[in-house]
């Protein structure tokens, strides 16, 4: 677009390789991914976006998959998200998962990235891989032994996970009514003790 | 592809307009938004597909839109839903639910429109919009007064919705361990009392 000068020498001041390039290369990543999903993205008009070198690019993120997962991290910050959970009673996490939720989603620029993860996701299998190795390794590895022991209680984390990306999609992405409208407060009073169904039910529960 | 005469000419003995040609025309467009979305598939290719001409499609279904909400509407079936719901006691609502869920999304071809659909609605805003409506029109209207009356039923209508798409997105579409390979009756049996608890919940349930 702009005259002689590549895109690499626009953003001058900023070190290659330092905690601004990373930052700036990320958030190029995500908007990429969130218009153009997992197959149109390209680690090429990802580096140009952020200004710098595609080999800068895969040297500290590598293959255009790590990319992808480390984009997913950002607006996820799963270790933000135990965090958050962690500190709660077991009697209480229902609740604390339902509100640290409505952190993540209720703000825009951690939506996108999500938008974008779920997205592709529907449209690639390699994206639906990488969610899929996200889920388990991240969410189910950290989230599952906060739940009461069963030998079902991966499932269970997982059904919480559900119902937090079904309530995603029909209150962000269809906006359907009354839920899109809906209180934050409204909904967690009616979704955390569902949750906490989850956290306590054990296998035997009958139906 | 062959040669001579057009697609209309291909299948002789299908009596434009029977019932015949309506299910060639809703399968065609099935494929159609499945492999191209809601935006890449054309009246005229579904046409051509289902060896039709494009204003027969028009003539019986009008407009592309008209013709998504038809076939989002073969998959889901809203009349035998509904049927399969309202013989329940509310008391065996949620368990009711999510069987019905598993009829219809266990089942590859309606599962296939089904993504479809989620898809279109991730990526076009019209699409969004037709989903939206068929929630709100559609199930909404006919769920939500099962359950218990409380001013907040078409919420929780809406959030047992989410609970199912959850569920869909995670196991069909990211395929996600363990729920990915559990058994129906595993998922029924955590999921019927969660659903039960939307059925049953009042505005006033404390958290």
């Amino acid at each position: 677009m702009s005259s002689g000068s590549g895109p690499a020498r626009e953003r001058r001041g900023r070190r290659p390789g330092g905690p601004d390039t990373r930052s700036g290369v990320l958030d190029a990543a995500r908007h990429e991914f969130g218009e153009r999903g997992y197959d149109g993205a390209t680690v090429r008009a990802i580096a140009a976006r952020a200004g710098v070198d595609a080999a800068l690019v895969h040297h500290y993120f590598g293959t255009k998959e790590q990319l992808f997962v480390a984009v997913m991290e950002v607006p996820l910050e799963p270790s933000w998200i135990v965090e958050q959970v962690a500190e709660a009673d077991r009697g209480e996490l229902g609740q604390r998962v339902a509100r640290t939720f409505f952190q993540v989603w209720g703000d825009p620029l951690r939506r996108g990235p999500l938008f974008a993860m779920l997205r592709s996701a529907m449209t690639n299998e390699k994206a639906a891989a990488l969610l899929r190795q996200f889920v388990t390794r991240t969410l189910l590895a950290r989230l599952s032994p906060m739940l009461s022991d069963a030998p079902d209680r991966e499932l269970r984390t997982e059904l919480m996970v559900s119902q937090l990306i079904g309530i995603g999609m029909l209150r962000y992405v269809v906006q359907a009514e009354p839920l899109a409208s809906a209180s934050e407060e409204e909904i967690v009073a009616m979704v955390a003790p569902v949750l906490q169904r989850y956290v306590d039910a054990t296998a035997s529960d009958p139906t």
